[in-house]
């Protein structure tokens, strides 16, 4: 592959390319594109919301056109195989010091799509200052359908054979690419989906880029700018910016990395989660209708079918089934300064759909809806800190949706709080760590370490902490 | 825990300790210990084996104590539901461009044991160097059953209520460690192995440690000088200390940190490999007899049962399943120097057992008995360089056996073997890249990276880098 292509220069080169981190740095505090305002971005979507004739309409399953519940198992499936398949999953989890403590055991449905996608920025220098390529995508599931997304957002079937429609634009950037930024493998929501990963990519062109006008160049500083907007940068692109190498600028961290990594093998090994796949037609629990599959007690999500009409995406049309949120969710990490470096308070969480038992997520992840039946002790830690935090101390507040491809209307709030030693002592309980901004980004150059939520919330941290004054 | 306990440090620290990687450096410089001479372990393992009376007998499997084979699936457990199964694995791999090439799919006995054990060295400072605590430790799969192993290497079945023997001795150091030197969850064979991980430990004290005549203090200059002794470090132990943080001494690499990670994201991304757990009773191809479950052809391995005496280990006698080597394994890394730096040939390996698809592997790796059958053009690429190596190029060489715990006669030939342009150019074929030392080492700090073959070559270089002469 090009990227290792080495016969040009057989001589070694430092592992660290330094001058990188310089480079998104001045990206991330250049509030004023080349291209156009921050605020003509906001233009640019509502107008491209208008220009295409989207709707998003519900419908019976049995409506569904290449969709089946499969006889048998009653898998929810394509009839080309490909694509994902709503399926059943059993999961079974022990905590306490050696797996061997308390036991949960429960059944759900959930997202299989064994094939990693590619999320994918392309980035170029304008007037010496590095822009990325976004666009301008809509999602069946987002409250507004067209958000920002990444350059392309393709599954494995999308680029592939598998799909009718055209070709992904702008893909072959991301086959063959002159300089990568970040390439990482990451995890999607572990409570939805059964281990899905997505290849996460940043990359470097010098070449001309024709792009049509649903994409538009932009610094970081614009996009941080665009994250304190409710509904405006959809989940991809939250989860490929977070992956950015921004330099660590803090001399240090509470807890060595050395530590911090210790901390959190020592919660993966003490876990004990054996997740299965089950028969859709087995979950015990759920009710299947003829427009959805939901909860017995009408928590936590249904399956549901939709009809989509599009002018601008790769295909005309289509249907297919989505998971729809029950209620808000409320994502929150709780901050504290320490030496003056920013650290947020990170909980190893055990999801029955994660590939590795544990990832680190963020202080609260939750939908309340979910909790309100059960007692002030029993609600999730720190929900009641966040919740009733005044507003001097809310750092960041917007509103985000999920993954508008698989989800309809999943919505969260995300929120970075500032905490003091009363709420949050130094000595946090079992599965909480205090962990440095900078020990996180370093974190998402590997896999399975920042749950997605997880990195929406650094990458609005890492936008807080450039300052964006706005641009228009 | 411990090492996150902060109250009393509530300021930020460095995030690598710096002096760390000079303390390690000088162990493995430091070719005599303060306990014993490297000539006197030898001379005590030898010891250790007589002085014990340790006998291991093949027995049916019906002469097995609280194993069975359960009805309907044919799994081979424990009554208990503890230590690990012997199940049917099921593989099916897609190569190409995206996972839509040419197909293999096959069926083989697998061994799991969802549970993470502990594999821990202890180390303490003696005379200004880290000395590394080591056992004399039986395990009947051993070809001469006792050999240097971790201070303690405990399945969670072992130090949790499942096991009715002694404690682990030791083992406490593990749950509150003081100081953590590496503390990761790396995998284990993928080719026996169903997914399974043991958490490495190095752990450093300052107590008073009262072991028993099972026990010596080392530097790491003398385990380099053991490194190459056949059959005299186990694999637990390599695994362990292949974990070990040496400092990068180097001023770069051929491809950056990015580059590489890129590349073995792309590896991960392309290789589609599905795996699951069968039934053992319906594993096609291979026969099940009252002895052995072997393969049709008599290739691979064989499952078998062994009882076992012994005078000095948890329990004091037990029987138990092992798979058995078919044939001595061949694993080489090729060797060449870029800009005067160190780097070897790492394969991006698929195998069915390993938890995320593909794992850096040495550059050969191979049981070359399986592929006696096969035409020149299909046998395993750069085996015939490392084979018909002229004794000159060989940098490294020793036999190592693998996990004795689960493996019988289990034994590979370990090398590594200087290469050139013309054998290995700049730009290997696809699935291989050029990593240096330093890469490699530092990717240890994280699971799933290198596999536990890398893992012991990795060892056997670092050693080698030290250039032991001897100790004696």
């Amino acid at each position: 592959m090009t990227p290792l292509s080495a016969t040009a220069c057989a001589i070694a080169r430092p592992r660290t390319d330094r001058g990188q981190g310089d480079r998104i740095a001045l990206s991330a505090a250049t509030s004023h594109g080349s291209h156009l305002r921050t605020e003509d971005v906001r233009v640019w979507l509502e107008e491209r919301r208008q220009a295409n004739d989207f709707r998003v309409e519900r419908i019976p399953f049995d409506a569904l056109d290449q969709w089946r519940f499969k006889p048998g198992s009653g898998n929810l499936g394509h009839r080309s195989g490909r694509f994902f398949t709503i399926e059943g999953l059993h999961v079974e989890e022990r905590d306490g010091p050696f797996g061997d403590g308390p036991r949960r055991e429960w059944q759900q449905p959930v997202i299989r799509q064994p094939e990693a996608g590619i999320l994918g920025i392309l980035c170029k220098e304008f007037d010496g200052v590095l822009h990325f390529l976004m666009q301008a995508k809509m999602e069946p599931g987002n409250p507004n359908l067209v958000q920002l997304s990444p350059t392309v957002q393709a599954t494995r079937s999308n680029y592939t054979r598998a799909h009718g429609g055209a070709d992904v634009k702008l893909i072959e950037h991301f086959f063959q690419p002159e300089r990568v930024i970040a390439d990482v493998l990451q995890s999607e929501q572990g409570s939805w989906f059964f281990r899905k990963v997505n290849r996460n990519m940043i990359v470097e062109t010098v070449d001309e880029i024709e792009a049509d006008d649903d994409f538009r160049w932009l610094t970081l500083g614009q996009i941080a700018a665009l994250l304190h907007d409710d509904l405006t940068v959809n989940m991809n692109a939250r989860s490929v910016l977070s992956c950015l190498p921004f330099p660590d600028c803090t001399p240090g961290a509470l807890f060595s990395d050395t530590q911090l990594l210790s901390w959190f093998t020592g919660e993966r090994s003490r876990r004990d989660v054996r997740a299965h796949r089950i028969p859709l037609s087995s979950v015990c629990g759920w009710k299947q209708g003829p427009e959805s599959v939901e909860h017995e007690e009408g928590r936590y999500f249904r399956a549901v079918a939709v009809a989509v009409q599009a002018g601008n995406r790769e295909r005309i049309q289509w249907t297919q089934p989505l998971f729809e949120a029950i209620g808000v969710g409320v994502v929150a990490f709780l901050l504290r300064d320490f030496g003056g470096i920013p650290h947020v308070l990170v909980h190893a969480r055990a999801d029955g759909g994660f590939l590795d038992t544990v990832e680190l997520a963020p202080t609260v992840q939750c939908t309340p809806r979910n909790y309100a039946h059960l007692s002030t002790v029993d609600q999730p830690p720190f929900l009641g800190i966040v919740l009733n935090a005044s507003p001097s101390r809310i750092r960041y507040e917007a509103v985000h949706s999920e993954e508008g491809g698989r989800f309809l209307n999943a919505s969260s709030r995300y929120l970075v709080v500032d905490t003091n030693d009363t709420e949050t002592p130094l000595d946090p309980p079992p599965g909480y760590a205090w962990a440095s901004l900078a020990q996180l980004t370093e974190l998402t150059r590997h896999g399975h370490y920042l749950n997605v939520e997880a990195r929406t919330l650094l990458a609005c941290l890492n936008a807080l902490s450039t300052q964006p004054k706005g641009g228009a």
